[in-house]
């Protein structure tokens, strides 16, 4: 059987650009024992991608030049030579740019009635990614005050929405106003801000009254040092992404390390793939936020497998509106 | 009684210049109940005072102006209205620039045993530091490599002796031969590194063949980018001070937090006030490492209440040789 894939064929050195990808018609392979065949209904773009592509991400390989390039994927599988994963299950792994990959022993089966959404947006990478980064990494107590860069990404609006369950004032950093808006009247965000806008460092401290105890880093930027300057005596900055500098050949300097030293703040980062240990307590507090209807979350879908090559870039311009997907 | 004492009577810029202290001629007072009269032997000066003269150190209340300049030191119970203070204790605390000062309630009794040197050097603060900047902030493992600018100082030359002992591979950084020389063939540091010679970088890299797990931060400065970038994944640093930057206007920024994102770095702050609790811990062990010969201090002890006035900047430029004090 024929099938579209798309392969990474030259690192970047900034920005993505098209030219770093080439796609190919293949053919799906004969299986070996143990193999099974998936048919992907959608795939998953994350900034993390980007990190993926250089030499040297330091946590996990890089991409290969000329592999398929690597993602998280849903599909079905239509094929199969292991009784784990037999034909018709619903699965869930690593996988690739590509419309039929070979599923992984590591792979979950996923539930039926589980909407692909609520899957992508929230069970997946990005719940456990902002259960890590808020529970483990930041170890919120009601009552503090938590600012989240990059508040309407995937990860941000979980981290948002479990904060308030949390009992947290919960302040966002987005950069649309629409965005901003979102955050503030459908998911609770006591305030949001746009970074675009004027007066950031006003608009910061009227915003935190209290000052601020966690600053959930997603972005980098400037609003990076604005909120630095604002943190509390025992601030933690949990550093989940640098979405602004990933892209750059020499990223910005950090905040001046005076006030880590002063105010006794801990700035601590973290990649989820080394935090699978705690999918079971993630997905137990997302599963109840969930039912609760505490959870809410929107997907960003592109149509067919060639919409990622242009699509990924929607990650670093912030004109995606939600989980950036692409439904093959 | 007359007794000289120096006060705080403007809040420096910058540098520490004497035009901000004022020598002055005092009177003993009359004590009231539970009071007590300490002429002080010795007195202790330190970096963090630096931060004590800004408007808002954060930690402490800042020195105001006006008052006798704030200090630690040690000296002898001459007059008493404090039964837990008799005449002829010998007693330490937080005091101030002058012969004589009212101790406090909650100063310590010091055993008469316990040479000066000794207490100032390692059982006073510089211990508890380097015990809660080690043991609490970074959590070494034995088989670690770290890395400790202001290797010389009074806290990293402890910080060096516990992490031998504590089975690691020890790279200090000093700013002269001499120091370096001390750390090596006196102290037993496996390396230590000019920070004024030349390839740095190269050096750093030939010190550190299996990368830098816990960088233990005294100073800041360009050092800090070098051993930054030589940290390993799960790599944490102790940011116990930034004596470089006291004196700066603005201080220089700090590294891009990238790094901090993908190599799931923890970057921690401490102030030893907040961590008196740990004292007694502190103590053990720093009396067994005493006891068993593996810890040596050295004393740069400068004469006269006055020579705090000019000696206080031999922190800043490096000149002095091992914790500086001033016996009275």
């Amino acid at each position: 059987m024929e099938y579209k894939a798309i392969r990474f064929v030259k690192r970047p050195e900034t920005e993505i650009t098209p030219d770093i990808f080439e796609t190919v018609t293949l053919q799906t392979p004969e299986l070996a024992d143990r193999e099974y065949l998936v048919k992907q209904t959608h795939i998953s773009l994350d900034p993390a991608m980007r990190t993926w592509m250089s030499e040297e991400p330091g946590y996990i390989e890089p991409v290969a030049i000329g592999d398929v390039m690597r993602c998280l994927g849903v599909g079905e599988v239509v094929e199969s030579r292991n009784p784990d994963f037999p034909v018709g299950s619903r699965v869930a792994g690593v996988s690739g740019w590509a419309e039929y990959v070979l599923g992984g022993e590591d792979w979950q089966i996923v539930p039926p009635e589980l909407p692909v959404e609520a899957l992508m947006c929230v069970m997946n990478l990005p719940g456990l990614t902002a259960y890590v980064g808020l529970n483990v990494v930041a170890r919120p107590v009601a009552g503090e005050t938590i600012v989240i860069s990059g508040a309407a990404g995937s990860v941000g609006s979980l981290v948002g929405q479990m904060a308030k369950a949390e009992g947290l004032r919960v302040i966002g950093v987005a950069g649309t106003d629409e965005k901003c808006q979102w955050l503030e009247e459908e998911l609770g965000f006591d305030k949001a801000i746009n970074y675009r806008s004027a007066n950031l460092e006003a608009q910061l401290a009227a915003a935190t009254p209290d000052g601020v105890d966690i600053y959930f880093e997603n972005t980098g930027g400037p609003i990076q040092q604005l909120v630095f300057d604002c943190m509390n005596r025992f601030g933690r900055i949990s550093v989940c992404g640098m979405i602004s500098d990933y892209n750059r050949a020499t990223p910005a300097p950090g905040p001046s390390w005076v006030d880590i030293n002063l105010k006794a703040l801990r700035v601590e980062g973290f990649v989820v793939v080394d935090h699978y240990d705690k999918a079971p307590q993630a997905v137990e507090m997302l599963t109840s936020l969930l039912q609760g209807g505490k959870l809410k979350y929107r997907a960003h879908t592109l149509h067919g497998l060639d919409s990622a090559i242009e699509g990924v870039n929607l990650l670093f311009s912030g004109e995606n509106k939600g989980k950036l997907l692409v439904a093959l």
